[in-house]
């Protein structure tokens, strides 16, 4: 069992050693992580310009890969022949930070496994409620063993085709947690404002303030679970298309649908309208 | 009407152009795009430095913005207040090659209008499948057509809350176009390789090679309907729920279901569990 680890905090986070020291219990580990830290940093495939890979050493004289690409880079660096050996699972984290609701399109530690399952190759996100972004004095025990669980339980019983999955742990040691829960995607509530100030040469400039967000703890879902004190477990996929709204959208007379024959009266009277 | 439109090859992109002339005889348009190419560059948040934004003119001699951040921050500074009046619709693009099936998470012009919805505003990607990156000599003749015809369409009837529009469109003249289907997410096939080379100095570095991606033209998908000469209109959301995997985790004996009593004895169970 070979398990590549990356993050998107970057190769000196806490986090990412601890993943990857948990993760040697379950199989070989190699890591690959960025230089810098890549929060929020979004389902990257850097294509303008190429990418740089260096040996180093994690402060537990182990050896690692760090690249200045995203978390996703270093993922598809890993697959696409960088590592000799095959992958055959990706985990990302321990990110310091709730990955939950909206955020997932967001955050590095899941788009980096975002684009493991693109590989096809099983992965999994791995993020701790201590709602922290510095890093510092974080204890990550409880949520190292709570990976070690979940990758156990993958590895066992093998993750469904296209799916990946969304791990959030409550901040709380391991007797405190409460138990998983599978959940749905909750929601986020963003509360970004802009922040204006000049800078010594009296130019502006424009910082994305305002405060952390906050969530709908409803149940069934991540944000309510963590709430709650549980592990959520949240299974995501690639397509997002809106199914429910597709026949809404089609009583708008605005398309041909296959059961529509598109004859020349059809085609005339679409192209009529997009020359308007 | 208020639009907002941008883009994600930056503020210099003859599509950026097309599509702002299209939108002016929509509504009233404002312009905030990228300084340079973001193609590939995800679902953004930048948190870690600010932004600078420029006044600048289209060819056009219009009035535009362009800031040092991705799409998705363009649009967030939009709508956060740096333009005063209150946005009622973003639309990004036209990007010079198609956004199918797994590309909406990578897409900059995808994730901008991704970022919208997020804020609450109804938003529409538009890409053209000229399948070229170089953005020149492109007819966006027919893309700005389809473009207004789509925007018109929404404004009458209103999107869905929390439902976006990722539009596809072959390149074909107006009256080449067969019609307008809508679709869900097809299946991308990616063909990326690692290109390694060296540079003058001996060093190594690495390109994310390969061929451009293919796609799987299935009948109903985006994919499918382009490969038809058919636009394809796929309703998107930020729900990545696998729903359909939930039952097939919950029986691999791991989780507290909210019908399972989380009692002592589950709750040491699990417990023990975590500290293997």
């Amino acid at each position: 069992m070979h398990i590549l680890v990356t993050n998107d905090d970057g190769i000196t986070a806490p986090g990412l050693l601890a993943l990857a020291q948990a993760m040697r219990q379950c199989g070989d580990v190699s890591v690959i992580a960025p230089d810098h830290d890549w929060s929020g940093g979004g389902h990257v495939k850097t294509l303008k310009r190429p990418l740089r890979v260096r040996k180093v050493k994690l402060p537990d004289a182990t050896a690692a890969l760090t690249s200045d690409g995203a978390p996703s880079d270093c993922v598809a660096l890993g697959v696409m022949g960088f590592l000799s050996r095959k992958v055959d699972l990706i985990v990302s984290g321990i990110n310091p930070m709730a990955n939950l609701g909206q955020d997932v399109t967001y955050s590095g530690t899941v788009t980096a496994a975002m684009e493991g399952i693109i590989w096809g190759i099983p992965s999994i996100a791995i993020s701790l409620d201590a709602g922290r972004s510095d890093l510092g004095d974080i204890d990550y025990d409880a949520a190292a063993k709570v990976a070690r669980l979940v990758v156990r339980t993958v590895l066992e019983n093998g993750l469904p085709k296209g799916i990946f999955l969304n791990i959030n742990i409550p901040y709380l040691s391991a007797d405190e947690i409460k138990g998983i829960r599978l959940t749905r995607q909750g929601l986020r509530v963003y509360r970004d404002r802009l922040d204006r100030r000049t800078d010594p040469r009296g130019n502006d400039y424009y910082w994305i303030g305002g405060d952390a967000p906050t969530g709908v703890p409803e149940k069934g879902t991540d944000v309510g679970a963590l709430a709650k004190g549980y592990v959520s477990v949240t299974p995501l996929q690639l397509d997002l298309t809106a199914y429910k709204a597709i026949s809404t959208l089609s009583q708008w007379g605005w398309v041909n649908e296959d059961s529509v024959p598109v004859n020349g009266a059809v085609a005339a009277g679409l192209t009529e309208l997009i020359l308007v």
